[in-house]
């Protein structure tokens, strides 16, 4: 007699191309997230997955409003109240895409070459989220059943940084109640070796304004005895990185919790090869690259401070000889340890004002903020997730610590008090919020199977 | 009886407001030289000049092509070989200007308010090169002659430096021939203080490009080893400059002709209290006001160098978490003395090269260059003018030195060698290449009249 996570996984195979295409559908819809001109089309994915939600027969399934955009939501509790219920977060939302950024495709209609498929939002994580609404199909058509109680909470704010989250999650605890949220957002080095991230960088996102002239000026009239803009914003960003690239904002390192070498030693284990690191990225040499921490703790473990964008003045074809009236940056830290996102946010607006010249004026603006999380290995949850790599995937997996933040983690475990699993079903090079973003119909596959062994193995920890 | 240029001047009086009518159709043509999307509307310029001075009934007026975009020309050689011949040179080129700069009124619908017209182009240059072809106008439709023969030559190309102008000089030196040059594309301090140019700063204009990664990469991913290139771009425009705002490329300075006692004491005529030049500009505080030089000296008599445009990643609506493929800026520098405009790009080039580091790439590309110019006052042709603006404008002009670049100005004294007198029919704060750019109507009109006495100055000198 067959397993019913064996049904299931039959199952998945035999209604992998529709599968594919219910897929192909939500990657058709640019739900960005970021730009109000794309409110309808958020709300068109939400609708798109509430009906598919209601199709598959889960309960209480809804659109729920919150300040910004709405939360999807749907649940099969017919395990029953001894079986532990799980929390399936994902995002229906995504970052902006235009084809002149560099996309050989219409970024807006999946696109299959070798195998992937190439949309924005393919891995991120229209993608992986997915996978577990057709792990429970596959369940629910074969078995009638799931060995688990499953919620499917899914947000269309993560890539602005889930701003009405909290107050969401704090409104809604009752609804929400789980044993363990299981998040795929994430990913893996190579296909044979699969990741579960027990740790993940928080971040302050900023804007910095500089204004200078009451509006632009001719260079040749007035050049010589204003202060550029643009050059006082170059200065101004110079001054936050010290001669060795570490970041000369007084106190930001304060509250990062030094490595031991335990975690070094597991750390480890996942570190790139600086040949691997440039094949991956295509940068001709490392950053950095003389310091202490190796390339991996760089990248997962220790904090950083990058310039998001930048613009001033005339960047169309030919030459404008003026003085730009102003110029912008937005910056973002990632965060690690007890760093804590306001805090940074803090003491980088204070910095800035204090390196400013008096001629020119400046703003910084906190846009977003998520706080870093981190899980111990050691408990039946993510050995769980270990298990279903193994026989659902067919590998064993890693543990490792992402360099992403996905705020949602840290506000899920510290307001639910229950671990989140964070089991990656991309690639490291899928390319989310780069042009060209793809995602392997292979891992989609492989993905849902593990998924539909997580569920049992759930069900017998 | 009436001297010819007394009933020229009342012509111009009793056909102000069809004068004005014709600037406005001239204004409404968007002739934007440095975008390929406007060459139709420099073309629909281009024939426009050429059915008015049709019209005016010159003689061989005709449309010239160039590489780029062409030249109007027309003549009134009535005069005689006895009389001087007079070059007027202007252009019916503009740099751009889009609502959303700041524009409070479309900036191709010219709108009059408080005596002012406010289009681009008003005051650079289709205002004030009308305002040659109206003095002409005014003689031949009331004296049937005008004093002195004038030759009018109207380029499409000063905004994006005149690449094609020295050829077209060259191959038609016969045909341009005159004894002075007067170009009015310059301005006053205030409509009582007419000022004579007799000095322009030259240009070299320069865009640097920085690449890192192969692609936009997800700074959680990937930031902590990766040399963000925003940021390179700004450790390389950073170092342009030295601590005390001096430009910081080697030998930038070695051809800088030292401002004699005599020359300084000129230019001090025309200086600007912090006051003037804070309500001018609107800047907060003056930028190098602890240096040796004055504001005046600063802005038109020393070289600077000016980031125009700065690009880089995401500067749209929201946060997007991105590590930039690239970085961009557009700088130029003004010139004085014998700085040779290629010989400064050449340095600026091999010194940014030197700076690059090993972890990005950099592009430094010429866009274009001007040579600076200088005149002395004490010529015929510059008395000439100061005459006619006494008469003329009814005030004492000062002859001063412009801090701007029209390429044309050392090329046409290079290759004629012919003086260039700068009569300047615009105010300091007319805008021009900024939003809301106008002209007064009242200017236009002790324009018109000024030019009328120059060319009766001229054929009396």
């Amino acid at each position: 007699m067959m397993n019913s996570s064996d049904s299931a996984r039959v199952y998945a195979r035999e209604n992998a191309e529709r599968f594919q295409n219910e897929l192909f559908e939500m990657l058709r819809i640019p739900s960005l997230s970021g730009d109000p001109a794309h409110k309808g089309d958020i709300k068109r994915m939400a609708e798109w997955l509430e009906t598919h939600l209601r199709a598959l027969e889960l309960q209480n399934v809804q659109i729920m409003p919150t300040a910004g955009h709405p939360v999807v939501y749907g649940e099969w509790l017919g395990a029953g109240a001894d079986k532990p219920t799980v929390l399936v977060y994902g995002h229906y939302d995504v970052v902006p895409a235009l084809l002149e950024d560099g996309w050989h495709t219409d970024p807006f209609e999946p696109t299959v070459q070798d195998g992937k498929v190439y949309a924005r939002g393919a891995t991120d994580d229209k993608g992986q989220l997915f996978i577990h609404v057709k792990a429970l199909e596959a369940y629910l058509k074969t078995n009638g059943a799931a060995p688990v109680n499953v919620k499917i909470f899914l947000e269309g704010e993560e890539e602005i940084s889930s701003p009405n989250l909290v107050p969401f999650i704090k409104e809604h605890l009752d609804l929400l109640k789980a044993d363990v949220c299981v998040i795929s957002d994430t990913s893996m080095r190579s296909i044979d070796e699969p990741a579960i991230l027990h740790s993940l960088r928080g971040m302050t996102y900023a804007e910095i304004e500089v204004e200078g002239p009451k509006e632009d000026l001719h260079s040749g009239l007035w050049g010589g005895a204003v202060h550029n803009p643009a050059l006082a914003l170059v200065e101004i960003l110079g001054k936050l990185y010290n001669a060795d690239n570490t970041i000369a904002v007084p106190g930001f390192y304060d509250d990062v919790v030094p490595l031991t070498e335990q975690e070094r030693a597991m750390i480890a284990k996942t570190d790139l090869t600086a040949e691997q690191f440039k094949q991956s990225t295509g940068v001709p040499e490392i950053w950095g690259w003389d310091t202490e921490y190796s390339i991996r703790e760089s990248i997962a473990a220790r904090p950083t401070l990058d310039i998001n964008g930048m613009w001033s003045g005339w960047s169309g074809p030919g030459p404008k000889t003026i003085i730009p009236q102003k110029a912008g940056a937005k910056i973002s830290s990632r965060l690690v340890g007890d760093q804590d996102p306001n805090d940074i946010f803090d003491k980088l607006k204070k910095y800035i004002e204090s390196i400013t010249p008096p001629t020119v004026k400046v703003k910084v603006s906190l846009l977003t903020t998520g706080k870093p999380a981190l899980f111990p290995i050691n408990i039946p949850e993510m050995q769980a997730a270990a298990h279903a790599y193994e026989k659902g995937w067919g590998a064993t997996p890693v543990f490792t610590r992402g360099g992403g933040s996905i705020p949602v983690v840290a506000e899920i475990a510290d307001m639910m008090k229950i671990p989140v699993v964070m089991m990656g079903y991309g690639l490291d090079d899928d390319g989310l919020h780069s042009p060209n973003e793809k995602y392997s119909l292979e891992m989609f596959q492989r993905g849902i199977e593990t998924a539909i062994v997580y569920l049992e193995e759930l069900a017998n920890m």
